[in-house]
């Protein structure tokens, strides 16, 4: 027996061709590999044979290297910085370059580098980047919050929820340390406006107008937003404008009728009231526009945000979206806020004018380390977009003239009357729409951060101004690493939105379907794209949700089989060993399929599989009249549990599977010690519940398979009855179709008499051919006395 | 700007010489670094320029590159199949080697090789073996569980608990696929012996000896007991007999007077039964001498061990111990043993000798691919342990005689009258102890597994033996890649077992301390090394309870403090920003430490240092007025919680810490929203239990408190009481030591008149300075009237 402890000496000029650096190695494939390196370069390189001394002659342990491993995938994001990749011109597809494909990846395995490994995949394959954060296991991360001045809508809901399943399955299966910063934004144009008109349109009405002069007021606001009309060129927008004006058309008819015919004052004030609330948006916009300068009241400021704040915290409770590590509110950063606009402009990024600040984007993007509009370059110049982003309060002439140029954009904004504002070193004023995001992101996560995340409608020019507004303080080209962009929610093919009041609230979505179907309807589509809201994505989801609660309920079942305690364990046979392979290889699908670009959709339908083959295991037990194996499908139920605590959040429905099985034998250990059982039993009432259920579910099995076959008599009868039908006589009845047949009851000429064309004839040739077949079919049948 | 894609053409003839490999890739650290790579070989490469096309001329987005990312420490496990390691023979400590050691990490770290990186680590600084499973993510393991003929003690938990703590780190921590393996040994030497004891006893009882019949019997009975007494030489066991036969005696004296005296009926029969109880185990050995080969019942040999199963699994449900994935019974696997000895015998590795199959150690240690007793190479030709491992009725001589070699061990035995049998092409026979681990792990996991597991004293023969026969039957040398052993348990610095009879069984633990405080003091203790079980141990797990426990009441308090809904998201300052850096710390230092050999003593202390800063940071808080950030809190004690559901398995105290914050706004949405509430509310009984219990910590505290106070007071009064002592009186009198004294009032002799030593009269000189100190000091505080 060998008790040579195999040591060599590697020379290594390569690394430090000054010095002989000689370092140990056991043998052992890493040795060799360098070796074989070494060889391969070149080098100078020798090995030395190295025999350690054997204290007392004693046996010793022999040599032990460590075993290869295999490489077990990464996660990959797809990054909205490097929207267009460059990929490998060849395809691993392309079968005259595989050789160069199997080439690279030999020469990346032959390094062991993961990195470039995966990168290869990246390129090659997916077109996502491998993540790699920026310290060890921390995940810095940015989310854009809320901007609260009314009720968050489904569309809100998939950013969140989008957010929220892509955070979760980072923390809790990836298990990086995640840091998560959202903001409030409590201070923007929109909530001023909004709080201005509602503060008008109630003092409006507590001036108690008469009648006419409601209806006079109307008239008068018809006219500008009648003009906003006329030029909306958006389709679906103007299509929204009209039915509101519709809606004002019709209660204006029957008050200005009712003021023409002096009516009694009752029907008077009715109708006005039915006005008044038809027309409350154009009537608050032309308030607005009369007296939202004089508005000097400045607790509505704050009074509706934080109201909004407290509905979209109350909406993410009953979604089940995890609140953020840290919440930041702009009106509580002005500050903050105020000393990096002071950074930027000190860096030479930006200018005062007229009190009020704006970011230079030709002098950033002028800058070799600077980029402008990283995430979207084309959009550079898209007015429509920036002046979007100013604000309705901050696009008037005069203060798109005091920009250098159109595209730049308000770092802060000097307040307007009727405007909130705050002390600055420019006077006055309030911080533009942007900059909230740089400056509470750089105070909580410093230079750098590892994720931003968003809505999709938001990358130009909200995030690309993030963008250059903290390279431009930070001075560094690299502020966010990986930029994610959640795809939007549309609705009968429409964006929701709120401009387009197309919008389904949060509290109307929970009130037709749970926050868990709701969810499981995201997981079954890919976060980055867009997803219809409609009946048939909810239907998928219910289904997937019943079809794991009915395996769930077969489980339990097999679970509280009685059974005495070493009964529990039962030998395993080939097929527990067959249906644990399939476990293993649908867990690895499962991880396979969140590396690429957190692809839930497919971890759902891996998940579905797994579901799927542990039933068919089971009816295969069943029978063979064996009982199938409890501790494995408990495996597999535990398993599945877990992953739908991580993708889906909401445990209750599964929680007690837990614990059922385990609590039995717990049950009767410690009423042997005399322990107190510190979980409660499984009650009767639960038993029967389940029981109900499971009933319930086998009678919908029931009535669908009955279904089915009904409708398949249905159409056997139907098929049965085309059987029947000559071919000759086919055509023959479709006299609207047809005037003149030939003998074998072909037409050859259409209802006005013209002859068939050769393509139509070819056609109908091949449709009399079938039948002929059918037909033939059938005598066979009648034949056979079948 | 620049808008140039910039994308380089690498020639990498290295690789593949023959061909001209041309790949791309994005220029990034990555190109770089190939590229410096590239040249440092001296290898041919160019780099081209490659201008991707601009499409209409449009802007597109600039390069980027991943982050640079550092590396996260990996799983290191001591491994004692390398317990002795090469190691660098330069130490980084080692200033004049310094340099080389750095040279070999810019080696290692520029061919960012995590691999060899950490391997250096392991090598150089811990010790340990980098943790790389063999296919992904997967980790089969196989541990030895119980041989089931009487009651697990605390000696069996520490293995089993271990075990569990190690399992559920890489599975619920390192997020490893855990494929976990048990055996249940239920054919086993001391399982027949124990089952025909037991059977043969209990006829003896039936039999209604006579008072001076069994007197007769125990008196025969001690003779062979008294051999053994005399032969054992082991002091611990050697004691424990002798207790054995001290009790014998105490109770046969009694018993031999009355039978002389012929004392009344019942006094003898109590007499006799007292005799019965604790002559027990020599009368079973005794009866099994002489009658164990003629028992023919063989239901004991099944009963027996289903029994003591059952048992097992009660203490380790009672224990939160985890089931094994998959259990195999010895029992149920003899016809895959008989295969596998016959495969071992085909291999030329093993030979049959009367009716036994022996393994041949010399045949396959002197084969080049072989190494015999790898984990304890020294062991080899240890005879007792070997027999020991051979098992009580498998060492008579004849036995011994059929064997190549005294190193040779059984695989199969042939059943002799008296026990339970298989049919084998070797005629009836049952199975070695060692054979059914390499059968059942082979039958489940394969020809190779990442970790076995088991006791330190199942290494030889046990774990030695089963690795030969496996290795042998399939011809590699790498069946376990990672072999871990649990430390023992001691009691009073004594290896707790059964044949000691100084066990604690895991009942009566489990009726002094809770599972949760045992395996608190099991996580304090490095899992490789022997543990004591004592007071003192079993307090500072209590102590960190409570500690622990004191927290997250303090956090749920401030959680359930009244506010809004807005409230519960408060501006992070300076001091949660700088609590949350050390949370980020702690955590990052909790991870090295589990990486380093699973050190949950360690992450115990960091998790112990975080909950400190997290006070310290509430009493400041506190002490300014302010209330203590909510969010953050919760993220600290979210954080707990998982860790200690990760490393304790009880997770019920903690629990309710998770939902009550969330409880409370979801309450308040639910009721809005009109959902039902799905998890309770806290009521009011534990809110007042929870106060009930801060109350008691505090008063317990204050006491604490007060008691150091004391304590330091009398400390101070005996230091006061010394200090008044003149240097001169110290040693007067000291008469029982000195009998002459100097002027100053200094020793010159000793009691005896003998001039004292230079030695002894230096220490006094310090003694006398010391107190000449002390006593200025005191003539001082009295002159400044304090």
């Amino acid at each position: 027996m060998s008790t040579r402890l195999c040591v060599y000496v590697c020379l290594c000029p390569f690394v430090f061709p000054a010095f002989d650096y000689r370092f140990l190695l056991r043998i052992s494939d890493d040795t060799l590999r360098v070796e074989a390196l070494n060889e391969y370069l070149s080098s100078r390189s020798y090995l030395a044979g190295y025999e350690p001394s054997q204290t007392d002659g004693k046996r010793v342990q022999p040599p032990w290297s460590p075993p290869e491993g295999t490489d077990v995938s990464k996660l990959c994001l797809y990054n909205s910085l490097t929207r267009t990749k460059v990929q490998l011109i060849m395809s691993p597809l392309d079968a005259t370059n595989a050789s160069f494909v199997m080439g690279f990846i030999v020469y990346v395995t032959s390094r062991q580098d993961t990195r470039h490994h995966s990168m290869l995949r990246g390129v090659t394959f997916l077109s996502h980047e491998v993540f790699v954060p920026q310290k060890g296991n921390r995940v810095l991360w940015y989310c854009c919050g809320p901007t609260v001045y009314d009720a968050s809508h489904m569309g809100h809901a998939r950013s969140y929820i989008s957010f929220d399943i892509l955070r979760r399955i980072l923390k809790d299966y990836f298990k990086y340390d995640v840091f998560y910063c959202m903001n409030i934004t409590d201070i923007d144009d929109k909530i001023i406006k909004r709080a201005r008109q509602n503060y008008l349109l109630e003092q409006y009405g507590e001036k108690k107008p008469s009648p006419s002069q409601i209806l006079q007021d109307v008239l008068t606001a018809r006219t500008p937003f009648k003009a906003k009309l006329a030029e909306t060129t958006d389709p679906d927008k103007k299509q929204m404008l009209e039915r509101l004006d519709a809606a004002v058309d019709a209660a204006l008819g029957p008050l200005q009728v009712a003021v023409q015919s002096s009516a009694a004052g009752d029907t008077l004030q009715n109708q006005a009231q039915v006005l008044l609330e038809e027309a409350k948006d154009l009537l608050s916009d032309w308030l607005d526009s009369q007296f939202g300068s004089q508005v000097t009241e400045n607790s509505i400021f704050s009074l509706l945000p934080k109201y909004w704040e407290g509905e979209y915290h109350k909406d993410m409770e009953a979604l089940n979206v995890l609140p953020p590590d840290v919440l930041t509110r702009v009106s509580e950063y002005v500050p903050e806020i105020v000393e990096f606009v002071k950074g930027i402009v000190d860096n030479g990024y930006g200018y005062e004018s007229n009190g009020s600040v704006y970011f230079d984007t030709a002098k950033f993007d002028s800058c070799p380390a600077h980029s402008y509009a990283k995430l979207v370059p084309e959009a550079v110049g898209d007015q429509k977009a920036l002046q979007e982003g100013e604000g309705d309060l901050s696009i008037s002439a005069d203060r798109l003239s005091e920009k250098r140029s159109q595209n730049d954009f308000a770092l802060w904004k000097a307040s307007k009357p009727g405007e909130p504002s705050w002390d600055s070193p420019w006077g006055k004023g309030r911080p533009g729409w942007h900059i909230e995001c740089s400056a509470m992101a750089g105070s909580i996560l410093g230079e750098s951060m590892d994720i931003h995340g968003g809505g999709f409608d938001l990358r130009f020019p909200h995030h690309d101004n993030e963008l250059a507004q903290s390279e431009a303080y930070f001075e560094n080209d690299h502020w966010v690493r990986y930029f994610l962009h959640a795809g939007h929610l549309t609705i009968a093919g429409c964006k929701m939105s709120k401009s387009l009041k197309n919008f389904i609230t949060i509290k109307d979505a929970l009130a037709k379907h749970t926050a868990r179907q709701l969810r499981l309807a995201f997981l079954m589509h890919s976060w980055k794209d867009t997803l219809d809201y409609s009946n048939n994505t909810m239907e998928s989801a219910i289904q997937f949700e019943r079809f794991i609660n009915e395996f769930f309920l077969n489980v339990k079942d097999i679970l509280r089989s009685p059974t005495d305690i070493t009964g529990q364990f039962e030998k395993w046979e080939a097929e527990e060993i067959e249906l644990n392979k399939s476990f293993y290889e649908k867990k690895t699908s499962v991880h396979e399929a969140l590396c690429d670009n957190i692809d839930t959709r497919s971890a759902l339908e891996e998940m579905r599989a797994l579901v799927g083959q542990s039933n068919t295991y089971m009816a295969a037990r069943r029978s063979a009249k064996l009982l199938p194996n409890r501790m494995l499908l408990q495996s597999i139920a535990l398993y599945l549990t877990e992953m739908l605590k991580v993708l889906e959040s909401t445990v209750i429905p599964y929680l007690s599977v837990l614990s059922d099985f385990r609590e039995d034998v717990r049950k009767i250990a410690r009423e042997e010690k005399g322990l107190p059982t510190s979980v409660k039993l499984v009650d009767k009432e639960t038993l029967l519940k389940e029981r109900e259920e499971k009933k319930k579910m086998e009678d919908e099995k029931k009535k669908k398979k009955e279904e089915a076959a009904k409708k398949k008599q249905e159409q056997e009868m139907a098929k049965l009855a085309k059987m029947k039908v000559k071919p000759s006589e086919m055509f023959r009845s479709e006299t609207d179709k047809y005037s003149n047949f030939d003998e074998t009851g072909f037409p050859t000429h259409d209802a006005e008499g013209k002859e068939l064309s050769k393509g139509l004839a070819k056609k109908l040739r091949k449709l009399y051919e079938a039948q002929e077949k059918l037909y033939n079919e059938y005598l066979q049948s009648t034949q056979n006395g079948s």
